[in-house]
């Protein structure tokens, strides 16, 4: 069994790389839901969508997120009546958050109606929210204490971030599947995906540190940094903002004291020698992924890559 | 101030007729609410909707019900998702109920809510449920007790019916503003609207005839049957599973007690002294409504008849 920790879109892609180099069966993906909202009463988890979408062959390709063919008449009516339309949920994603609320509303746990969505899509992978009780990323910001979504999608990301917090993390706890699934892990696989709003919510359940600590399963991290950039999102400017350098050092040091190895790319290639200086062992290939191929070959290097022990410097 | 009393499609276009040729402002709509449903989590108010898209112009022109221009996206979604799809729930049909429901969950009345919405769509006229607690139409047939959307829409009204009822009307009870409106009414019209099904659950609702009863302003009936049939829906094949024929006389019976003045189509004039005969004045007139010029017509002779006071035979 192969567990991959994921976000959003960087952590989709590299999940499918997995799932389509795997056996059936044989990948879990917990996947963080601190970006979760609820809107118009439903209960939307743009990470868990964004995987399931990724999985199924539903998602947009070009945004990364969304169904493909997608339209936004329900939005366009609310825009008609005067609410405020820059949260785009389609139509055909409303259906999803549609069947989540009511199987919520029938007494399922967010596991359980993940599952439960997953099995009518025909996904034969295990897609676990990181936990069922609701936790919020709240992003300190000049304008005001900001949601990930006012943040990242009204914002655009475009407002200096002060400080962040996951709140009411303390209240989350690990789901009997998350827990059965890291102790059945043959490999942890950190996916790409922001370490601060994506994977950072994940490893702060608390519980996970300490599990993840007793596994003697490698743990690879891939970094979502390239060439001082992130693929995608408000990662390198939320790094600097908040007073990190958006080098591959600064993933390495969100990681230490979990991860054994870290993929970097190749135009990373200089900084090896500085995370490894961390004890973290690197792999250093292309980790840009842009089609089926390249999802693939950085799965397979994510599966085959064994770090040596390396000794904190 | 003039009061009409509808449920769906017939309802609505007599409620725009005399929208068009009364001053903005002096129309009340009291509209059925024992077809509402929940769907999804939301709240979803057929009649309400018909009566307010068709009075805000945005209805669907060739059903007489959902929005113009429709599309279904969201539920083709749930289709994939393997959820029953024959309940149609148009995707800018789903932005009312997403707003509405939010409205709900904020603490607003159905009255309420359904004045914002009204007041968003610059309606002006007073669209009003007949009550705010949820009351709900029950059909026994030979495949059980149905709700009226299973009835009507699932089995398309091809099952007989037994009986009916209107579940939990004995806890609605009169809004203020349905008090108000009634209290300051010159004239009531009911509206075309299926006797049992629409304007049956407003008169249900405690303490509504007994105001009917006490004002002394006119109240007309228009007739929605014509020829033996409904213009649409169930009624005709209703009323005669019922063992009511579908005459002129059995719709004066239904409102005998309470409307001074049926208004029946040239179809049926030879009715007209049968229905006299029940102590209810009679207007022939065209009564079919197909495009503006005729529901002008209708809405001003339903505003002009002065129905003389008739014994009793």
């Amino acid at each position: 069994m192969i567990v991959a920790l994921a976000g959003g879109f960087g952590g989709a892609k590299m999940a499918l790389g997995l799932y389509r180099v795997l056996s059936p069966g044989q990948l879990t993906v917990i996947v963080n839901t601190a970006d979760d909202l609820t809107w118009y009463g439903l209960r939307v988890c743009p990470d868990l969508d964004t995987v399931m979408y990724t999985l199924a062959g539903l998602v947009n390709p070009k945004n990364g997120w969304g169904v493909r063919k997608e339209s936004f008449h329900a939005l366009g009516m609310l825009g008609h009546y005067g609410e405020p339309t820059w949260f785009q949920i389609g139509d055909k994603d409303l259906g999803v958050h549609l069947l989540r609320s009511k199987l919520l509303a029938d007494g399922y746990t967010l596991t359980q109606a993940t599952q439960e969505l997953c099995r009518r899509l025909g996904i034969n992978a295990t897609v676990l929210p990181m936990c069922d009780e609701p936790v919020e990323t709240k992003i300190t910001t000049p304008e005001g204490v900001l949601s990930l979504q006012e943040y990242f999608v009204q914002r655009e990301g475009r407002v200096k971030a002060l400080s962040l917090r996951y709140d009411r993390i303390g209240n989350a706890s690990l789901s009997e599947e998350v827990v059965r699934a890291l102790h059945s892990a043959s490999r942890i696989v950190v996916c790409p995906s922001n370490p601060l709003l994506s994977v950072g919510p994940i490893l702060s359940v608390p519980g996970l540190r300490g599990i993840l600590h007793s596994l003697a399963c490698p743990i690879i991290a891939v970094s979502p940094i390239v060439g001082g950039k992130a693929i995608r999102g408000p990662l390198a400017r939320m790094l600097v903002d908040l007073g990190y350098g958006a080098t591959q050092v600064t993933i390495a040091r969100q990681y230490a004291d979990l991860v054994d190895g870290l993929i970097i790319d190749h135009q990373d290639a200089q900084e090896a020698p500085l995370v490894e200086a961390l004890g973290v062992a690197t792999l250093v290939t292309s980790t840009i992924m842009k089609g089926p191929a390249s999802w693939e070959a950085l799965a397979r290097r994510a599966l085959k890559f064994t770090p040596a022990v390396l000794p904190f410097q």
